[in-house]
């Protein structure tokens, strides 16, 4: 059995968030007693990955770590037209990646205690992005 | 309802390659109204990542900064017979991944308006390269 | 048809360990002619990845550029509370990933030759991992 929907997150500032529960506010896990969620983004300049759900100190440190590790304005960059912020964002969507799955057990997300769903706002101004949900049961 | 398909793709020279196309010829997603698609590459110095599909200078860039960011010859590697291209081959493909899922709606690929799939080819001469394709709906 | 089994890995050491065989001790993939396997790790320091079976260096080369690229004790960490090795352990968990999906042919993972399951552990003293894996057929 297969369900699928597409839905658009508020606009989000730079950096990573928690968007856990606003994923789980579109999809309903009750029922499913083992499955897979699927979880993409449609976009090239924004990224889904999966890490601590707690002390918010760790998704401010993510956006440092990848700035530092994927800088504005290097000097092999080709594609500038879009500003300082658009090359190091499609890197930054690689190296983290556009979808994220997850293992759905007796109904519910099964996650590690401390995993939550971040997602990667890596544009100064994004807007608001879409996400596909697919969950297989 | 899963189908499955393994073929190789055309050699490619370093860098990356955009092979959206190339992998829709060998799959018909006609009457999938709901579904996921994964493509798989057998290998272990060439990887697979969802970026943009317009301007080739995303591509250009991809090369340059995975190259500043994993360098060859690097002190501490170890691994070196098989060549200076050999071990940042294998970091790359594990930074940027050997798979990615993709959800289908409507008989096509749920992609936004500017992603495509890249290959990222990391060796000097990587040749041809074998992918599986596995469609669930 | 849907398998799903959680189970837990022995401690290993920091560092990256191959654990194809210790994944396939828990599932058996016998009768499946054709599906895709999904490895999770429920841990935000600790992750999953495909690379090399062969050649004991190229874990050992892993080890040290994720050292390398991402550094303890970096000035701009906040989240430091839980010793020098968590806030890395944190960015190499997203930039390699928490699962992989693998085809499944004939009854068996559809792997490259060289291809193996990597398990990289990211903190001093990790202990025991848990995984679920489920399986699609």
């Amino acid at each position: 059995m297969i369900r699928q929907i597409a839905f658009n997150l508020p606009p989000f500032s730079r950096g990573f968030h928690l968007i856990t529960d606003e994923i789980l506010k579109h999809v309903d896990l009750e029922g499913v007693d083992a499955g897979l969620l699927n979880v993409f983004i449609k976009h090239t300049s924004a990224s889904l990955t999966i890490n601590e759900n707690a002390d918010a100190t760790v998704r401010t440190d993510f956006e440092s770590h990848f700035n530092t590790c994927v800088p504005e304005n290097a000097p092999y960059y080709q594609h500038t037209y879009e500003g300082p912020d658009d090359m190091p964002a499609h890197l930054k969507a690689s190296t983290l990646g556009s979808s994220v799955t997850i293992p759905i057990t007796n109904g519910r997300l099964n996650l590690g205690t401390w995993q939550g769903i971040y997602l990667g706002e890596h544009r100064d101004h994004g807007g608001s992005r879409k996400l596909v949900v697919t969950v297989y049961s």
